[in-house]
């Protein structure tokens, strides 16, 4: 038996998020279907986190095991050949038996992409947050630092999640705009140990109410203080998120999971 | 009686071209639909030129006349508030009574995105030509100079366009490849004071010939002295397609009209 580690990315659009429900159409049960096609077998497979319905991937991590004595190459061809055309398998490669994706992961990076031009990006409808008015990205950037740290990050997590507890640490957060002819384009990339359910849209929700001058500099502090999500703002939509790359350290790490 | 000229961005996926045919959702059925609601009585518009099935727009260019005392500005946020999410109205003008869209277009810029990395891009799907392989873009690059001038494109044109000649003057064409995360994006770019029918897509499918090794950096000048569409390569498919720019001189310009 080995442990192959994919690394994956996706369009979200046509998914009901990651994680296999009877009846919907999911990346994973996607992955899982090629699989057992490419290997001949039944295979199942865990991914370093579930991103939800309509979220993208760039390099989502996915990890499972299999007797099939294809080689990582071999494996990496045969299923992009089976995948849907919205789901592609970047990397492939053998990694020790004892590999977890989630718990082994000791870093996300996630990016949320607004694009607040007068007139909408046909091109990247469904790749961003079309939102109505212009942003201060230089003011939410500003608001965005005091969320930098070890937190109870409880102020931005939907409630249903399954998990011991809400502490996170966020490594760094910016929000910047393009240049050129990305001009109305707003990104915000937030690097963390490991992110609640739903915590990089509503720290972008949140964010957006200081950027459309609803909200002083100093809010998204205080609604982190209060550990309540109702004191935060709206939930960004799904549309606009992309899961950017899942690191991982040398044997296991110490990432948390997520709900 | 007014006359006003529309710039357009346009996702061609899921439309059957620019022209209006029955039963098909097309982009001048779309906008006309629109202009229909928002103005109040029917409007027949006019673009530079057809574009065909999937091909993508930055910047078609259409004209209407109307009796609506609605100024430009107010026309343009009721359009983009009735147009489908993958139609947008970038740009409002009224225009001198004699302007027309094809007669007056003085040249007209196309872009064409190829990817050639090993693993498809899922997100670029629908916006470029997933090519198995690798091209040497600079070789495409030196093989498209000879086509630049004025010559007779016969080889370069897909039969049933109804036009007097087959005499195109290209002003520009480069090929280049793009740097770090785009590596494996080669762009094509034709700018001409017109375009035959699937030209850009002929001179690409006879450039990729010279990409991939096939033919020699010689070759595509031996196709355009062919005058013959059998010399060329393949026509490259249309969703890697889009219309960039139409440019009008002051007055009336002297731009042929696409069949």
């Amino acid at each position: 038996m080995r442990t192959l580690k994919l690394t994956l990315a996706y369009d979200g659009a046509a998914y009901a998020g990651w994680q296999v429900q009877p009846g919907r159409n999911t990346v994973q049960g996607a992955l899982e279907a090629a699989l057992a096609k490419v290997t001949g077998a039944p295979v199942r497979v865990v991914a370093s986190g579930r991103t939800d319905a309509g979220v993208h991937a760039l390099g989502q991590v996915a990890g499972f095991t299999t007797d099939s004595p294809l080689g990582p190459a071999v494996l990496l061809r045969a299923l992009n050949a089976e995948l849907p055309r919205d789901v592609a398998v970047l990397e492939a490669v053998e990694v020790h038996e004892g590999f977890h994706p989630i718990h082994d992961a000791v870093r996300k990076r996630y990016r949320y992409l607004i694009h607040d031009g007068p007139v909408r990006d046909v091109f990247r409808r469904g790749y961003c947050w079309q939102h109505p008015g212009r942003l201060d990205a230089g003011a939410m950037h500003r608001a965005a630092q005091a969320l930098v740290g070890k937190h109870d990050f409880s102020s931005f997590e939907s409630s249903g999640a399954e998990r011991l507890s809400s502490v996170r640490t966020v490594y760094a957060i910016s929000v910047g705009r393009g240049r050129g002819a990305e001009g109305h384009l707003v990104t915000t990339e937030v690097e963390a140990d490991g992110i609640l359910y739903n915590m990089v849209r509503a720290i972008v929700g949140t964010l957006v109410e200081v950027g459309r001058g609803a909200r002083p500099e100093s809010w998204p502090a205080e609604v982190l203080q209060a550990a309540d999500r109702r004191a935060g703002g709206p939930t960004a939509p799904p549309q606009g998120l992309f899961l950017v790359r899942v690191e991982y350290a040398e044997g296991r790490g110490g990432m948390k999971d997520e709900g």
